[in-house]
């Protein structure tokens, strides 16, 4: 008998036959339970189906493919929809790799979560339904943060409705394993190849409401107005100035949307809706990022004839990589790409965070060219998605004889 | 033959009539070429034969009444379609109150221009084509601000393709006289009931664009990101600081909306799109303020990793008023309201500006509640309404008999 292998020409055809669906110039347009979506979901499971799995789609949508046998398994993979006209690989990529870890005939169990993306507002939607950790109030309360359709509305309409949600359980499984683009250049930059991911920024999410009072931008004096547009704009300049001060080596902010209202020309705006958020992998220094911000608003209420309210949208919890698995994929990046791989922290969320509150869990990153992510210019070079799936079943195969 | 008097109960019981059409709380909402809007022009076309005068609607819907007899007559009116769930006056009171001075009896054509309001990019629709002021190119390429409808489109929707534009006659007219809420707290704070326009500030407009680089919130590091909207930001609040260095005593400026693409929590934006504008009565002043802007963006250029670019949407001429209606306001104001008015120039744009550039023009402001405008909450006393159309009224028979 020899060795088992893993087939990466069946690998990449799958990824490019996937890359079909809801195809956006090079890249992909699959937000979550869109029928693009749905239909990428339904494909998944016809692949399971052919290589023997049992495929199940669960209440929010996340696909799971069970294979037989006795033993502990992996569980392997990421989620299938994407942003908006966005990249053909970001989550398809681990999804796509699972499948060719089980076809090869590792005892890998598949799995797609739901809403990775955060196309609704609950965030981790499917990852975090199966360590156990959403809530039936939580589904109740959340919308699409693009359209505002309720989440309720998009299940029934996608045919979710009514299904009972997975659970995974942790003793069936040895561990996690999800292969990701790294989603910035630090691979591209050094000339390396794979990145042993150590640990999982967690993302902290914040609303900043800013109430002041619509008027018209001709009659009211300077004086006399009440521009919370302007109060966002000061807070925001005023966060540039000071987060360099309270933040780690690799913290991130960002504001990804700033919304006036009306948003009309000549009204000065009534009130600012603004989505601000920060990423470190240490609580210590996210704890530190969040302090900053609500002085920084509490100083702003003081100065400004505009009131700013802080609104926590979701804080998650950094996430350490399991060392065995870590060592996995390092011997295995060591054999394949000597020299050329490095262990590294991820600076976006990943489902595998979710996962390493109930089992072991270990991430490992491919390189994206120009460091481009959730854009439909987004691409790998094929070498290195081969080496990356590769270096994945090397591992997957050591742990599992382990 | 009595003196002909102005009936101030039909003319409060016509605003109220013209309020139930697109009601909107306690305000409107009746945006350019809405069925509500249309709606409007019809009821107002009614009322205009109703009390003999010809009715006559253009190719972008300004309503004209014409009375018949020899000699000058005077012009008077405002719009009629509101801002997007705004106030039941603003350029409505200058309509009824037109039609109110016609019903009277005095030589007077009621007007009411299409879209003071500016729903589409060309600004001053209405009244720049009835001066002769629009071709037609710029309706080919005006698109509405809020969906992007092409004006060519609307027109065609509300029943108004291929009608001639009117094109009014200086001849024919004494002047040209507009009442409107002041939008402002001026009169209310100082306990006075009427406004004599001096003159009206021009609105110049600018379309900031931003171009960045859009990436992924996580994996980007701070170093390297080219975040549009932060770029936004840092001009946005240094315009702030800088503007009152050059500005003149009653100069605003005021950003409508900020724009960033594509406005997802984590993706760090490429691009920001910013509306921007400012006002003064003096072209020496709104040209510093123009220099400023452009010295910022220079700086902005020179500093960020994002470019930003102006755009000019429109640069308007401040209007001033004619000293001869100005006089026969006056002296209406100080016999019916003694001590209670004054002359102060208007901060909003409005159609006057436009018609000062043809005939005689002048504009009479009545007092807004706590100055709140463009929004369903704006409201004026109504013995204050009632006064302010007695007050025209006097003016116009005085003008109309010199």
């Amino acid at each position: 008998m020899t060795a088992p292998t893993v087939d990466t020409a069946r690998f990449l055809a799958d990824l490019h036959e996937l890359r079909q669906i809801g195809r956006f110039k090079t890249g992909v347009h699959r937000p979550t339970y869109s029928p693009q979506d749905m239909e990428s979901r339904e494909w998944l499971m016809r692949k399971m189906a052919e290589i023997g799995l049992a495929p199940e789609m669960d209440g929010v949508g996340t696909v799971i493919g069970r294979g037989e046998g006795a033993g502990r398994r992996l569980l392997a993979g990421s989620h299938i929809e994407s942003q908006n006209e966005a990249g053909w690989l970001d989550g398809a990529l681990g999804v796509v790799a699972a499948l060719a870890l089980a076809r090869s005939g590792l005892a890998v169990d598949p799995i797609a979560f739901a809403d990775e993306e955060g196309h609704f507002d609950v965030g981790f939607l499917g990852s975090r339904s199966a360590i156990g950790d959403l809530t039936e109030a939580e589904i109740d309360g959340s919308r699409n943060r693009t359209d505002g359709t309720p989440l309720r509305a998009a299940l029934k309409a996608a045919g979710l409705e009514g299904r009972p949600r997975l659970t995974l359980d942790p003793a069936r499984y040895r561990g996690y394993l999800e292969m990701h683009i790294e989603q910035g250049t630090t691979l591209e930059n050094a000339g390396e190849r794979v990145g042993v991911v150590t640990g999982i920024v967690a993302i902290w999410q914040f609303r900043l409401i800013v109430e002041g009072a619509q008027d018209h931008a001709g009659g009211t004096t300077m004086a006399e107005r009440r521009d919370a547009g302007l109060t966002a704009v000061r807070l925001l300049a005023a966060i540039d100035a000071e987060f360099p001060r309270v933040c780690g080596e690799r913290s991130t902010w960002t504001t990804g949307r700033i919304a006036l209202d009306p948003g009309a020309p000549s009204i000065i705006p009534g009130t600012a809706d603004v989505l601000f958020q920060f990423r470190d992998v240490e609580i210590a220094v996210l704890e530190r990022m969040e302090d900053c911000l609500r002085r920084l608003v509490q100083e702003s209420n003081r100065r400004e004839r505009c009131h700013t309210t802080i609104e926590v949208l979701s804080r998650a919890v950094p996430a350490v990589c399991d060392p065995g698995l870590m060592d996995a994929l390092s011997a295995a990046a060591e054999r394949l790409a000597p020299g050329a791989w490095r262990r590294m922290p991820s600076g976006a969320g990943h489902d595998a965070q979710n996962l390493a509150r109930i089992m072991p869990a270990a991430m490992l990153f491919t390189p994206s060219i120009g460091g481009i992510s959730h854009h439909w210019s987004e691409d790998t070079k094929e070498e290195d998605l081969a080496l990356g799936v590769e270096v994945l079943f090397e591992a997957a195969r050591s742990v599992l004889a382990g």
